[in-house]
């Protein structure tokens, strides 16, 4: 039995920030990481010749203050996105190429009806308090629907509907049909709006950190060090009125107050003694997370870029639903990434690898000319086969949860208190959430613990 | 190790329905139940005096074939819910006594009102295919709404959408901005039309087993005998070529199949090796439980029948929301049941219980004057608080999940089979489904172990 002040549930952002701000405050720490590795969702690997691959989160961009922070204070730079030349869209087997955020090059009617959908979003977000969503003016109306309904209402044009659809479900990796249109105004909202969300220049891709993920979570872990134990899942959290027994299959950490930072679905799954209160339980049944793939296809050079692409394209419903150039800031070699998502995610995720990796080839190739039909590597991550994530990316709200349950998404339960980037008033969904989630959960436990006196820091 | 030919997981009405037709046509079966009692979501408690209380599912209808069949076999006859003399709504304050399902005495323009949406609701409901709801031809645009939405859309008279609202969310024991409209209409539907579910007399609250649901339940249990064992939760489910091994804390069972029965977010909790296609992993995610509190307040005598009264009445968003006499087949002593569901029921639920009963009671008193205030017995149930239920009633599915994932619903994922009410297109949320799903699952096990020779029956 380990005996600490505090105990973090998950190595990921949230988990890892959550230790190292407990750590550099003087407290004792254990960490338990279900997994073999540290990163949660995001994950770099290192491949042959010392090429490194975000499987998971990626960017950072602008007002992504925290993971900035922690960027300085590791000293990790970081690289622009390349966004130079055109992107492209395919809409019915019609490929469009044009610059910005907005596909200027299809009809005016459809422009038009995109431009005007963008603002009204954009006014919409401005109506959220980005602490209670669930106390905006609008928001019990706005959490009857699915974002699919809004849509339906609201945007009259066909390709402006499938590439907006694709852009904004694919955030949370599901159905339009499965989302509250209030949680996607909350989470477009605790971004800055539609125009950070879905852009990529100055805003949520706009640039990554040299090295991948890995070069700020590794010296994390560095600094948290021995406290660290990987492929520790989580069984049961007893609660009592001194502390907290955190038990593994192997080990048992007492500890005065728990952090647990994993998706919601996956905190369902550890058994809480006594029970959680019931919005609490509740919510962890109600906030699922998504289906997403994410490829790395490696080519000897960017090829696109001399073709005056960015490498930024979308095709909704296709077996490369969007793709963006993801090389590292070395000029070789090109690494074009795919992301599908939702229920297209599924889809694909059902052929055997060799098909799949037949059909992304062949629609990269139809985009992008004969080059992209021989990658020299190709990396999969499926994530919706990652046990401790529950599926990919951030858990959503499906209706009503956030008018009903919201306000548990923060709310610590006696001495168990939560962390992870869903309970992120600020870029939720995003790393930078995570970390924000994480430093905010270290001030809790410690101040709840000075209220009483019992504080040995 | 036990090595027996199946392995069943819960022991409510279609976990022991699985096991008694297993073991009737020959098969050895365990059963493994994690509370401490047989009945799952039944629960029948025999108070002093051997008055018996259902404080879980209670009623049978016409068209509840296979409860009924289970009744006749093991000789347990059944009485009429006693309906005699007037129903009463409180809305805004007012009461209103009525006879039948619609309340008559309200103002004419809210009685068309709910008579023209119950037409529309039976309509809409002979759409849907019961075993592919989500092959309707309107599926996608109603699995895009909740069915608040609908009524928002559909139900214009202010006292019309409160009774409807409270009678068709508390079916789902949720908000109604939780519950899908295809769900809904798909629910509905499996019960024969809204008729039935909103219905008393020849409908869903038809009549009563004699002796409470326990009266079933128990000597099917008598029958499965020493295969059944108690506070045994099931951690893991282990399958490969030849079978599965069903793991809890203290045994292990090695079976050829598996059948789990047991609400969805608690099919979550257990852990599968290799883990369950993303389809099925995903829908344990998304059908949450509800909220519900069933309270017994037992008097000398049921007074309110001599005061012309059923016992039935509704008065949305109160702490007795509904009533409706739960007398047995005795005379004495009266039984008045309160349900309390979905929001209601979690602010009621953090009430003290004394508040609670406070509360209750006043209410009753308020409604059925005097005698109400002076029960002899008070039986409180509250499903939130029940681990291995998750919550109460029937689990239900946000938008978008049935037509994404709801095919997942009955489909085997290798050794391991699905039932629980949920899964059964027929009568899915009452008993009788339950039942109805334990004798399919124990015909699916059976057939697909002929279909491989390996059938040892």
């Amino acid at each position: 039995m380990t005996d600490v002040d505090y105990c973090v549930v998950g190595a990921g952002f949230a988990g890892l920030t959550a230790a190292l701000r407990l750590k550099q405050a003087g407290r004792s720490v254990v960490v338990l990481e279900a997994r073999d590795r540290i990163g949660g969702r995001t994950f770099t690997e290192v491949r042959g010749g010392g090429l490194w691959i975000d499987r998971g989160g990626a960017w950072i961009g602008p007002g992504q203050d925290r993971i900035q922070a922690l960027m300085s204070e590791f000293g990790v730079p970081s690289y622009k996105q390349y966004t130079d030349g055109a992107a492209m869209m395919v809409v019915d087997g019609k490929q469009y190429r044009y610059q910005g955020t907005i596909p200027m090059t299809m009809s005016p009617w459809a422009v038009a009806n995109l431009g005007t959908v963008f603002l009204e979003l954009g006014e919409l977000c401005k109506t959220i308090p980005l602490d209670a969503p669930w106390e905006a003016k609008r928001a019990a109306e706005w959490d009857r629907i699915s974002l699919a309904k809004w849509l339906d209402d609201n945007v009259l044009s066909k390709p402006a509907r499938e590439l907006l659809e694709m852009a904004i479900a694919g955030c949370y990796t599901s159905a339009a049909s499965e989302v509250s249109f209030l949680f996607v105004l909350y989470q477009m909202a605790s971004g800055g709006g539609p125009g950070f969300v879905l852009g990529v220049k100055d805003a949520a891709q706009d640039a990554r950190p040299v090295g991948g993920m890995r070069a700020i979570y590794e010296p994390m872990a560095v600094e948290v060090g021995r406290s660290l134990h990987l492929s520790q899942p989580v069984r049961v959290i007893e609660q009592d009125a001194e502390g907290v027994t955190v038990c593994t299959d192997q080990s048992t950490v007492r500890a005065r107050r728990a952090v647990v930072t994993v998706p919601l679905a996956t905190a369902s799954q550890i058994r809480y003694e006594p029970m959680l209160p019931v919005d609490r339980s509740m919510l962890h049944q109600r906030m699922p997370s998504g289906a997403i793939l994410k490829i790395a296809v490696v080519y000897d050079e960017p090829f696109w870029r001399a073709d005056g692409l960015s490498g930024q394209s979308a095709a909704p419903g296709s077996a490369a639903m969007v793709t963006i150039d993801a090389s590292t800031d070395a000029l070789t070699p090109g690494v074009l990434c795919v992301i599908v998502e939702g229920p297209a995610a599924r889809a694909l995720g059902r052929m055997t690898a060799t098909d799949r990796r037949g059909a992304v080839l062949s629609e990269l190739t139809e985009r992008f000319g004969a080059s992209a039909a021989a990658p020299v590597d190709y990396v999969e991550q499926d994530w919706t086969g990652e046990r401790y994530s529950g599926g990919g990316m951030l858990s959503h709200a499906p209706t009503g949860v956030l008018t009903e349950f919201g306000a548990a998404l923060r709310e610590s339960c006696g001495r168990v208190h939560w962390a992870g980037t869903e309970s992120s008033a600020v870029m939720c969904g995003w790393v930078d959430g995570a970390v924000r989630s994480g430093e905010r959960a270290a001030r809790e436990v410690i101040a709840a613990d000075a209220l009483v006196g019992v504080d040995r820091g």
